[in-house]
């Protein structure tokens, strides 16, 4: 694997990459980002609906979305690779090819990782990235219009369709399995002054109360106004708006700016293809989606909800 | 676990640390190590006699000699820990002890993390150094004497006696669970132009190889120079030279530097406590440890002729 690696991510110019104790490379910036995100089999993703390549890909995904989440550019990555002695060659093929998409796609490099061996698939990757001024979870302000790009609940429905079908496709399926990361859109966000950022990973309401926690803030969201995933609708036994609430993995920017700088984000995202919508505003207040409150539809959660 | 991380290892002034979706900091240096190690449960660590404490110390220790290795200073460091949700928490706050004296020991920092569930354990870093000119694996000349720190066997022995008594304690069951990273001396060796150097963690005929391979030359080891661990004499059943031969983990700095170098560097190392001694020279012949080529003792390897 090493070798195939070698061959798959082979080192700039001037770097040394796979295949020594480190890696070495010039410093992406004098300020840097560092995370850390793991995917692991029967708790992440099943083998039985989930393909090598799209493993690589995500895991890529999920670490540079939370670079972009800090308004940063992804630079260099390792990775971390366990899997059982009998995973044949053409699955770890896969998951380089993976690896080398999400890559590409994230503006990230990866330059070494290791090897080990389990019971059970598990793929990490750690990410550097640069950044001038990061912009943190705790800078949101009672009167900041509280935002989200693109749309929510694609991948809960692309779960959901999977969880009954291993062959399911689509749009939904594809969202889960190869989310985007808002890289682009996460730095041209900068210019408009955002207060504070995360990504949409563990769903909006557990994602906003840690916003809003981090802040000190209150909120009001408008469930009316969440962009709900389009495709959603077609998915039979699912209730859209919870999806949105608590489907995780969407990898969509949360975030909060002037009132003011709204209009114009929305088009500079929108040229770039992606929606922008303003979802509710920070107060001094209760934190509240709709007429409940956030931490009572944080202790209900989502599986709660669908019983009724 | 992440609160309970947070207390342990606080930010430092003007950084973000453990808690945002990634930690920010200054770049420790305009060039830059990364590398990232894991251990696993079944495969690296077996529950019944790796406290959890150790298990902190060891991954941080495995991680920093890697960037030692490489002449370079650890930096910052997060950390992936994968967990069955049924884990006490005595046990997350003994990992998070090991970790943070892993940390002081070595000069890294702890500033982020990622937790996950799964069936069994498994404990990883991936850590930044900083360094001017790395000491690369390729750069071994003909001529030059090749050398260790330290001495050999140490952790095998005490693996070897673990694998007999859950309780088995002493000086080798200590360098098995918490090994020392030569970051001090890996440093100080740089002033003798040390000319490749790794770190020995899968033993010195594979890691010797390794070194041999990347810089295209041949080498001489006398199986009568290998510093052998002094507690080996003490253990039944284990062949001394075989353990420093196969066994891995102990963390010595491997290197090669010009024989003329070797007296004034041993010199340096000794006034640190540590002891520094000439196996072998580089050669552009053949690769032998004694009467036997490198690549004949790797195939055989240590079960094989143990069983002779």
């Amino acid at each position: 694997m090493v070798d195939l690696l070698r061959r798959r991510f082979p080192s700039s110019e001037g770097e040394v990459g796979i295949g020594d104790d480190a890696a070495v490379f010039a410093a992406p910036g004098p300020r840097l980002i560092f995370t850390t995100d793991t995917m692991v089999e029967g708790v992440d993703f099943e083998l039985s609906y989930f393909p090598a390549v799209d493993l690589g890909w995500k895991v890529m995904a999920i670490n540079a979305s939370d670079v972009a989440a800090m308004g940063a550019r992804p630079s260099k990555a390792v990775a971390t690779l366990c899997v059982p002695a009998t995973t044949p060659v053409g699955f770890l093929e896969d998951l380089a090819e993976g690896l080398g998409q999400g890559c590409t796609a994230t503006g990230a490099e990866l330059v070494g990782g290791d090897i080990s061996s389990s019971d059970r698939i598990s793929l990490g990757v750690a990410m550097l990235g640069s950044v001038e001024r990061p912009v943190l979870r705790s800078g949101a302000r009672a009167g900041d219009a509280i935002c989200v790009t693109g749309c929510l609940g694609g991948a809960a429905g692309g779960l959901h369709l999977l969880s009954r079908d291993d062959d399911a496709r689509g749009p939904l399926v594809e969202r889960h399995r190869r989310p985007a990361a808002r890289v682009a859109e996460a730095s041209a966000l900068r210019n408009f002054d955002v207060s504070s950022m995360l990504d949409v990973s563990d769903g909006l309401v557990v994602d906003l109360e840690r916003l809003m926690e981090a802040s000190g803030t209150g909120c009001e969201v408008d469930l009316g106004k969440l962009p709900l995933d389009p495709h959603l609708a077609d998915v039979p036994d699912l209730d859209e708006v919870e999806a949105a609430l608590f489907g995780g993995e969407d990898l969509e920017l949360l975030f909060t700016m002037l009132p003011s700088h709204c209009t114009a984000a929305g088009m500079m995202l929108k040229a770039r293809g992606t929606a922008l919508t303003q979802i509710g505003v920070v107060t001094e207040g209760e934190r509240r989606i709709g007429m409940r409150s956030l931490s009572s539809l944080k202790e209900a959660g989502w599986d709660h909800l669908r019983s009724r």
